[in-house]
């Protein structure tokens, strides 16, 4: 996710290899660490080959975010659209939505991007880090509050959650 | 295509229910008619469900459009982005492309356009006429030069012509 950018230049697109490592939250901390949320609206537009276009809606702003490729560096192009018309494509998602909290917590490393689901994913929390090479992925020491690694697992992205729901066999 | 008001608010999202009837070409006007074409190549993104995100590269603009819903009336939304941009998501489209040349041409009822297509697709041309309500749309008399309507009829849309060529039976 790029929402710092986008906020910057809100009707610019962004292109960007993404480079990011995925995993469990074991243990979410407190509020104090987490802070304050933003709650955002995830529906996925359309998914085919490696490509997936997924519509967000934040509380004032609202993205068209196409990922390509797979692994750990994905192209991402991210384009800021006006709420009223993220609304219109907004029905046209069912059956592939999913709703989260995002915060933001400073790790060795950056920052992470902590994901607490709801509805049918309450319980579920991710994290996700970005790096800005390959190499600094690979270097990356996960912190205690850190669970399996879910980079990769099939069933894990939230295309595939907001898909499929939590997959029963636990990652890894 | 709204590329007209794209042009004057690049980098603004467009929303609107597009009500269009397409149909092939039957004898294709003479240049003098057709006036100076855009050359575009057309990729699909990701399609699924009544959606499709389609990119679209012409000689100094690019777009990403995405459209939902069936028949007469779809919802649109179109935003710019800058080339490179494009370039960069242009490879994840591999199987799923067109190319064409566009031409504007005045008809009673608006403004015609019209696509010849080019590579494995050469030969075909089509036109789309956009109204501003489904009684206009209705009441359109094609011209002469139009061919059998297309508009709704499996395989003819730009998206399917991308994935599967020209459809060996005639439409209708």
């Amino acid at each position: 996710m790029k929402a710092d950018t986008v906020t910057d230049a809100p009707h610019t697109g962004v292109v960007s290899t993404e480079i990011e490592r995925k995993f469990l939250v074991s243990a979410p901390p407190g509020d104090d660490v987490l802070g304050a949320g933003v709650h955002y609206r995830q529906g996925y537009l359309a998914g085919e080959g490696d490509v997936e276009a997924r519509l967000r809606i934040g509380p004032a702003e609202a993205w068209i975010t196409v990922k390509a490729g797979r692994g750990v560096a994905r192209t991402e192009v991210e384009v800021a659209i006006p709420v009223a018309e993220a609304e219109a494509l907004w029905p046209h998602t069912a059956g592939r939505r999913l709703e989260k909290d995002r915060f933001l917590v400073a790790v060795d490393g950056g920052t992470a991007e902590v994901d607490r689901y709801a509805d049918e994913l309450a319980g579920l929390w991710t994290v996700e880090v970005e790096f800005g090479s390959t190499d600094a992925a690979a270097a990356f020491r996960p912190p205690s509050w850190f669970g399996p690694e879910l980079t990769d697992v099939d069933g894990w992205s939230n295309a595939a959650l907001a898909r499929h729901g939590r997959p029963v066999d636990p990652p890894g």
